[in-house]
């Protein structure tokens, strides 16, 4: 009953039906990547998320993670898993094949997070770090340096994290403190980092930090941060674990959730400084770990996704199986399991569409961005690589809440089952709030969103999205049940227009009220964009059906969930638009009223 | 900084301004409670809940309570605090002054619940499922009965329990299979039941249990329910302790929260059969029941404003102490607090309006409910007796969804460190999410708010309450900053009405579809009712600074509140109106869908 199975069918009609996936196959890096070749992939995958990676999630929430002498033991089963993970070639499925990755596009890595973050969120943190030390290095460090830690991080033999957050610098990192001290060809590093996910733990030979830190004499704020690789085992020439650096976990996170993660405060220095090498140009670390927080964002917003599907696949079971009460409206006397009483059915359904929506959004962000990276025609590459720019923030933001509603839903079918750890509905509650948090709290995001993202291009990316999904709103007229729909998302997409006015019209001039309006925005345009693309989807569904398909059942269903994506989700986006306006009158309130 | 301070002023604001507290105060019952008396007496309620109550929240949270050889420890500290609780009388506030109770008004005693619930919301269970036994006895026992139990559960010394679950029985109390057989004066009964809120514990000499059981050949269904005392050890003729009874604590829950709040499994006749007797009359049980499920569902609504409140003063702490980079439209360039950044700004004030809303909301209601008793008028007994039995659902339903939300935003403001369980932020949201769940799941007070208090009266309660608010609106028209909400306000109204007009229409002939339509109702109602009391709540502050008054700065503030929650929080109740009419076709989805 516990049990996660991949919803293949699901993540192969988004990938291959919703998006255009041909526009992918038929670039040279992906010409091998042929929608057979990566059906066969992603059921491999799901084998393995299913059968090796989910049981251990509960494992890993009860037993945690035990930090003595510096060194973490991570739960009972994760090590050999992350072996069986390394071995068969999991950690390396889109990363560059000169490097020893596959290759595969994005967007297909995308499906098979959804699946690790589903199966094991805990667990498959340590890889999500990994490829972002591996994408710091491949774009930014040197050929020797990718020719020395590359090909183990692709593979998995070493793990990667990434060191931002000190104690004074969190969604400042302004304000970081450590420092390296240039000595030769390296630097020697002090400091203390925190919230180190997967800083130290027993699944691989070696961890490969990348730290921010300042240099000597470097300016203050931003422009004074550096980027370097920290090898916990300093390499040899030949590649090889060498001598043990300066850099020890002193203590371990007791949290909410993820407990299968070890999240670490790591000391660097305490001895003589840490061994450690520039990636790129001083002063440029910053603007480096930009360049990495596009796919970091993204995923963490398929965590968003995952954990909430998960969560759905624990309450749609207990609901099939536990007997209670008659149905309202139901025409026999007898007690019935309670995925048949209406409130029950509206919260599944609520998991379901919202999951639906979820996937949309995250698989075609990550579409975008392939193809914003490597269409052949350049304003393809410009417009969509802008619309991903657009669409990574309110991946991250909205999802994530998305999944604290959603996994709460999960303990809420449960009734008081839910409330009980056994039962593991909590489990998910737990872990998914650390999603809103983590790699740019939801302001973070939505900073990104209203300045970076709609100000500074006046408001065009999302326009064109907008425009786009008009065509979408009017093609529900022609889908049986939903052409009443056709209103309610024109309104929806007039309403983010109106909100996208508004940040244009006040970014500048008035900052606070469009930073206190920045959120409300971020969810809005979460509704809103991923209601354009459910009727995408009830379209795709809508043609299949009419075209004659054995899988009549599959394609009804689509449209029964974005038409109750439509009527029941959809229409917050029009209690948030007030939210957006009022943003100068949140700017103007003063802290006093808090008293 | 984890201490809770029970904002008295915000409470008097709303029992003796916002409400006609003198109407309470005219009534023989309540000639003694004066505004003087009742200002006294929560100010020392406050030091009590504050100094007492609250340092024992974490040691709670953290310790739990152990099980062994069927007793139950309860966390340090707390048989201590349960000691003074009772010695300084603050168990029977409420309590009938012929039992030596203090026969304060329900809305004083509500007051005192928040900060108890509050300060420490584990604890505050157990002198809150007293109160149910209490008013069982009281309502339904036999004056032998009364004497027996009432004076020391009214004391405190005894504690009292709420045995209705059974592991096949949760939702559907039809289904209770708990064994009652008479024998001679009193019955032997057997049964294992669970979810037993403070069914076990180390804080009172003698425990007595409130048993939903069936007597041999009762009807099937809920006919067959009878309700039954069994204490713990049954008292001697004197009052005294007796014998220990038949009835053993078997095991104790690991919870998501409220680990402070033992929930235990019952075993009732595992010898001979626990001596039990009989409540007022055979087959009563259901219906004595739901005479005081009013009363308890209010407290579990109460206890939802109350873990928000606490909370907030937390989160608030927080972001007046952490200083953490520039705040958007910032004229300095100095980083400083984050209660000063726009969207931590948005987030407390979020909690604000909300906390305030939900105890305008709450306060409300028990002074419908003291008056719906009370009033010496007929009819107003009546009307008020009606909108107070409409309010219940209402509070219970919509002050617990909204804390999980509150409770989630507390975590937020505190960025990583919110997930660090140490903060103690996380322990709120934990404690939260169980509130939701006990005492009737929100789709249980859907189905009540759409059934007997919408349907059965042909919506006439509802829309007695919506044409007062219409007059709150547009007196919103003479308030400075506030007149543009008038229409905001009356289009919720309106919205709302749409929504009653909708459940009394099709509850009769679609109870699948209302059923399904219940908890979005509710949510609506929630909102838009406590917008009504907002208003209104603005209204008086409005007057308070025409008239002059030295507390410009507090009554200023609560017109910003209402206005906030007016822009910010109200228009959540127009994106929820479609998903109401959208009932039918929940109802109609077949359950493949969710294949």
């Amino acid at each position: 009953m516990h049990d996660y199975n991949p919803p293949l069918r699901h993540m192969r009609f988004v990938l291959q039906e919703l998006l255009d996936y041909e526009a992918i196959h038929v670039l040279p890096a992906w010409s091998e990547a042929s929608p057979d070749l990566v059906d066969a992939v992603l059921e491999e995958a799901g084998r393995f998320a299913g059968g090796v990676l989910a049981p251990l999630n509960r494992v890993g929430d009860r037993q945690g993670c035990r930090l003595a002498d510096g060194a973490v033991t991570t739960p009972e089963g994760f090590p050999d898993a992350y072996r069986q993970y390394v071995e068969n070639g999991w950690n390396g499925l889109s990363c560059p094949p000169e490097f020893d990755g596959q290759g595969l596009p994005g967007c297909v890595a995308t499906v098979t997070q959804e699946m690790w973050q589903a199966a094991n969120m805990a667990f498959a943190l340590c890889p999500m770090l990994t490829a972002g030390a591996i994408e710091a290095i491949h774009r930014h460090g040197t050929s020797e340096q990718q020719a020395l830690y590359l090909p183990r991080l692709v593979s998995g033999e070493w793990t990667g994290t990434m060191n931002l957050t000190e104690p004074q610098a969190g969604s400042d990192l302004a304000a970081v403190r450590a420092r390296a001290v240039p000595e030769g060809d390296h630097y020697r590093l002090f400091g203390q980092k925190i919230y180190i996910t997967w800083g130290e733990h027993d699944c691989a030979e070696n961890i490969i930090h990348l730290v921010l830190a300042r240099t000597p004499d470097a300016p203050p704020g931003v422009k004074g941060i550096s980027l370097f690789i920290v090898p916990k085992f300093v390499p040899t020439a030949g590649g090889d674990p060498g001598e043990r650096n300066d850099v020890q976990c002193v203590s371990t996170e007791h949290k909410l959730g993820i407990h299968g993660s070890p999240t670490c405060t790591m000391a660097y220095g305490e001895k003589d400084g840490a061994v450690a090498y520039l990636v790129g140009e001083e002063g440029q670390g910053l603007v480096y770990m930009f360049t990495m927080m596009n796919e970091a964002r993204h995923k963490v917003g398929v965590e968003g996704l995952s954990i909430s599907d998960r969560a759905l696949q624990q309450a749609r079971a207990y609901a099939r199986d536990r007997v209670q009460g008659r149905p309202a409206g139901s025409s026999s006397s007898e007690a019935q399991a309670i995925i048949h009483h209406p409130d029950v059915r509206r919260m599944l359904l609520t998991m379901q569409a919202g999951v639906e929506a979820m996937r949309c959004l995250c698989y075609y962000a990550a579409w975008c961005m392939d193809l914003g990276r490597e269409a052949a025609d350049g304003d393809q590459r410009a417009t969509l690589g802008a619309r991903a720019d657009l669409l990574i923030p309110i991946v991250k933001g909205w999802c994530t809440e998305l999944s604290v509603e959603l996994t709460s839903l999960g303990v809420q079918v449960h009734g008081g089952m839910g409330y009980v750890e056994e039962t593991g509905a909590a489990q998910h509650f737990r872990d998914a709030r650390i999603t809103p948090i983590y790699e740019g709290t939801t302001a973070i995001q939505g900073n990104d969103l209203i300045g970076r993202k709609t100000h500074r291009d006046g408001g065009e990316a999302i326009k064109a999205l907008i425009h786009e999904f008009r065509g979408d709103a009017e093609a529900l007229r022609d889908i049986p049940g939903l052409p009443h729909l056709c209103e309610a998302l024109s309104t929806a997409l007039n309403g983010l227009e109106t909100a996208a006015d508004w940040v244009v019209a006040h970014h500048g001039e008035q900052p606070a009220a469009s930073a206190a309006a920045a959120v409300p925005y971020l969810m809005q345009a979460g509704y809103v964009i991923a209601g354009g693309l459910m009727a995408r989807a009830a379209r795709r569904a809508h043609t299949a059906l009419e075209s004659g398909t054995g899988e009549k059942a599959f394609y009804e269903a689509r449209i029964v969930t974005a038409r109750f994506y439509m009527e029941q989700l959809l229409p917050r986006a029009g209690g948030l638009l007030p939210a957006v306006l009022a943003g100068d009158a949140v700017a103007q309130t003063d802290a006093s009223v808090l008293d």
